[in-house]
């Protein structure tokens, strides 16, 4: 039998804090220690050996390393554990740009060391299912792919806009669960909050494969909603990351009869149903297949490759909202 | 005191014969007979007079007209009405293109007689309310503006594709109810049904004045929905055009103490309320400002300018899908 | 080939003019004239032929008959049609007591005439399909019933308290649904809006066969709704008749995991539902198996007894109500 | 200054654990020492000083203490508890049957000491709010509590039936909320999946004031439900204690006009809104107000008289239930 995994963590916050409660409830791994730079965080460790640098983190020995610090200070922390050897999940987004996001994938490559993201979303349970489902063609043919990412403002320091901190979550998913790269981004964008970066896109975009996807994405919303809407040729898929639903909308099968219920429901009515999915906590299924992966065994995360494609997306959407036009994505 | 109008119809299928309903239901209206070139509708026409020509109703000496027939027809039964002086309500859309919108608009004006546009949306209790509330400004400035109108391809024949069909109502309503005009659209379509014209059509564009506005109208969704939401900088108001129902969220006081409930929730919460609202039919809001614009006394109506900026707001919907390209509205 | 029915209608107030509606549109069925004592509901007959007492009616010679006046009046109406021999759906409830009831049931019996009870929530589809359901097991053994129909108080002029013109509808689906009578009842009532009748009633009954059964019913509550909810063993259905929608809750077969949506769901989660039903009108589809009965085809109607069994539990959840004792029914 | 309170705790099961992780997070609060007579419940304390008996806890020196133990054992250690003059926090229901809670009662008033119980629902966000409202006058006269607490059976060994597990939550909160004592109760109840004890139980109760109320509690629902519905003269107040939501149904002020929509909303419509309102944790409100009671600051605590009544009519509900009768409550 193998020795657990000795495992590290970047990063005290809310999100770190996170890490650390999943990591230490992981079967054969061991959070041997915390690295943060601020004092009061590993004041506040809860009893996790903290230490200040990620270099004394590594110095522990550790096999793997969660990185949950801010999105700018990634590539430090990324290019120190991949050089050590450390196999890596970096918190989503993989970096503020493409540029700085392939220097990332470039340094894992060359000292061929295992980094992925933690693009949590893609390990919700209702997205789990809902891709699955895909997958098994229960909705035929694609067409649209609808996500709604909006709601107040995070209390948590944010040193990015919405494209960047919250957009990258759909534009992740829906790559995912449509097994489609963008070809085209068409988005507007606002700053209304006098924050320095923008807090509200919303955009149209076409896949490779046609699909035809929205993305409405804000923190300006007074209400917070998550949802993923997914239409095919047999029906409809609507994922809940909230709450972890799935529901699905069959495609009419009863003609409306009564005139009545006819202006409220349709000309036809399908099924309805809202599926009851396994839900495992997102976090601990992401964990599970990091720590799955560097044991080398069967395992789903998500590449560096991914990570970089879906901040090269992001890019394009700013782009697009800048100059006020379409952006077709080159590759 | 003045002697009712004289009401004359074109058009006896679904919608004309709701017109013809609510006409003669109008206090000092009265409904002098329907044309149609169809026997078997004159036929069915429910003890209305039915003509086989606009010729003949003309004929009978009329007041106003409710023009109900298809969109390409438009044209011809406007003409032939302005020339006979005859005030005219025309079904929405106006026309199939802005180049024959345009020939509407300057038949009435040539002629100096009134035309107004049968967009009954905008006649729907909850955008007549939610209107009202951004007038008074009860949402603060206002940021965006998000239409759902999906659902099952309706029974209904169609002569045009879901652009011009359904999405001339959101381009109304969001010009209607902002007090601004579109100046870039950015559209995709897909045409999946197997039916000449496009089904779906997903769109960001940008006002005059700034507000980010998205328009999601297709005949594919198995669930139907048609739903306006604005968001401002105080709050959010959601219309229900099928239920005639209006919501309101306002923005967070509340901030989260309760962890469980934060996940759910957000970092704040604010008061939701779903108004009482005065609901009478829209089509009876409709033709009651239409017969009072026909008197002379206050009204508002849909102008056949109106109607035709709505075209040309979706000529350039499916220039830009056509193109892949944004497109900027010339005014 | 056979003649159409000639069918009549006593009492034009707003649920006689829907019948007249409906009988106009049954094939094979005509609407021969209908009788009200009122002038001015006969002058607004909108084009029927309209006589001042059923006595006329009669003479024009019918086969069928709905009689569609106030309860009060049932008596009179049912004995002068049961005499003349006209095959009779008296409006629900039968009568306001069981002694006036079973007069009723006597006199068709004595003539050898059809007569049956317009208890229209039978032929909503949502219970047509939940009853259905039910019979083929779906979800196992029952256990509970509770049906909730509370509202604002409507415009309608009601003779009697909510018991006897609210919840005959409960107890006549109940016992419908579940194939078992009643056993006993307990019910609470309240008179609060200065009307001479109680206008809620809460009651908790047992059936013969051991279900539990709670009925909701009062003209007091702000919101209207129309819910019946049947528990058994394998799950939970339940009916809107309102919407017309049927709804299953399956019993969980998934444990909860994920500990944040623990609380929001329970133990454990089944899929839920809504099924795509037909819905035609329940009216047409009373009216339909009144017709067909009348032809001796089959059909499921209401029997008198049926109606009488309704209006002895109502008298059952008076009783108790006064007497704030649990009454037994004898049968 | 005065020092923190000394707390102890009796009980290291789930909702031992949870008063521990709260007790930990009050300020001037300190958690001494936790009792269990099991060793594995012990092992797993979680870093908290575990004892196997209330004696040894009571000589550390505690100030307060917390009883989280079966219903069954109540008496023991509150006897234990009261003799040594340690303020206690009862977990509901405050004992098996009414003789027992009265000697419960007696003890602490022998004693001269604190004693209160953990009926938490009343620390619910969403109650505490309705019972300010009702009692501000918002919604008028009171006619009607509903409350319905259904879902399927909990993995947390139950030793008790649903009537004292479960419905004394909705005579606690019901007598608390009206400011009534109950006058008369009527139940039936069922056993239905072969535990020794009811499972089911739908009652309906007239309180002193004569509001009527109906109880439907079980553990045979496929979802969870946690809904108390109160009705008066002025609207109606919905609190769902999962979500932690109060929502309010305003009185009908718009008489429906659009046919369409009066046949789903009713004759009249109201404004319905869902508050905003300050949600902390029940089980922190609960237990700051016992140790302010402690303290001898100002507090709202269940008192054990009440939690003695409670007990008392949960005890009405079975003997209702068995007889087939309705129990007129003695005071």
């Amino acid at each position: 039998m193998s020795r657990p995994l000795r495992a590290g963590l970047v990063g005290l916050g809310v999100m770190g804090r996170n890490h650390a409660r999943v990591l230490q409830s992981l079967p054969d791994v061991e959070l041997v220690a915390a690295a943060d730079p601020r004092p009061e965080a590993r004041a506040a460790s809860n009893g996790i050996d903290a230490v200040a640098t990620v270099r004394e983190l590594i110095d522990r020995g550790i096999d793997l390393c969660v990185a949950a610090t801010p999105t700018i200070t990634h590539q430090d922390v990324a290019f120190e554990l991949a050089e050590a050897g450390v196999a890596t999940l970096i918190e989503k987004p993989l970096a503020p740009d493409p540029k700085t996001a392939q220097t990332i994938v470039e340094a894992f490559a060359r000292h061929g060391v295992l980094g992925c993201v933690g693009h949590i979303e893609r390990f919700n349970p209702a997205l789990q299912d809902l891709r699955r489902r895909l997958a098994l063609g229960e909705i035929g043919e694609l067409y649209q792919v609808v996500t709604r990412r909006q709601g107040p403002f995070p209390a948590r320091i944010v040193d990015a806009g919405v494209v960047v901190d919250l957009a990258t979550h759909d534009i992740d998913l829906t790559a995912w669960i449509t097994g489609s790269p963008y070809r085209s981004v068409s988005a507007c964008t606002a700053h209304r909050s006098g924050r320095p970066h923008e807090d509200l896109v919303s955009a149209v975009a076409e896949l490779e494969n046609g699909i035809v996807v929205t993305h409405l994405v804000n923190w300006l919303s007074p209400f917070k909603e998550r949802i993923t809407t997914v239409t095919g040729d047999l029906g409809c898929l609507v994922a809940d990351t909230i709450t972890a639903d799935l529901t699905f909308f069959q495609n009419g099968s009863e003609p409306a009869q009564w005139e009545r219920m006819a202006a409220f429901r349709g000309v036809t009515e399908g099924n309805m149903t809202r599926y009851a999915i396994p839900k495992p906590e997102p976090l601990l299924t992401e964990l599970s297949h990091f720590a799955a992966a560097v044991r080398g065994e069967p395992s789903t995360i998500v590449t560096l490759e991914e990570g970089l494609a879906t901040v090269e997306i992001a890019e394009a959407l700013r782009e697009s909202a800048a100059s006020g036009e379409t952006v077709k994505v080159s590759r």
